[in-house]
């Protein structure tokens, strides 16, 4: 089972990339142009996360904007797990 | 442009139904076995709204469950706009 991270770990994984930590989760916001194009990152995020098994949670509000939230319940906080999606969902094409 | 709904319209909106009032929104929560179900149910919501031009927020979160929260950000609260959404999302094949 994936270990919390410790806090330098953490503060190091984030460095240079969108995502901030909030308690214990890693927090991506994006805003788009409209609803389409936001759910579309929204589908390519849950795409990602089932083929991990391992499922933040997305929420798509005010029309354009889409919230990913990362952590690992059973580890109570932020693992290697949640900083390899945040990766990945930073390499998705044209984001 | 939409009217906010009164009070009395809004409880016998929601009578009979999964969605409860909180503040100037409507909410519905619902669980599924899996992330692939409950994922399966925002897209279905994502398109029902795409198709509405009115888009709630949605959340796909806990890796089984999805909250959408309804509100007419124009009106300041729940309009009919919201009201016929609910409806068109609770007929949804297979709910």
């Amino acid at each position: 089972m994936a270990d919390k991270l410790s806090e330098q770990a953490l503060v190091a994984a984030v460095a240079d990339s969108e995502w901030v930590t909030a308690g214990e989760t890693l927090v991506l916001d994006r805003e788009f142009a409209d609803f389409a194009s936001a759910w579309a990152f929204a589908e390519q995020v849950a795409a990602l996360a089932e083929t991990a098994n391992h499922h933040p949670d997305i929420l798509a509000h005010g029309w354009n904007k889409v919230r990913v939230t990362l952590s690992t319940h059973s580890a109570g906080g932020v693992t290697q797990l949640d900083v390899d999606l945040s990766r990945a969902i930073d390499a998705l094409h044209g984001q």
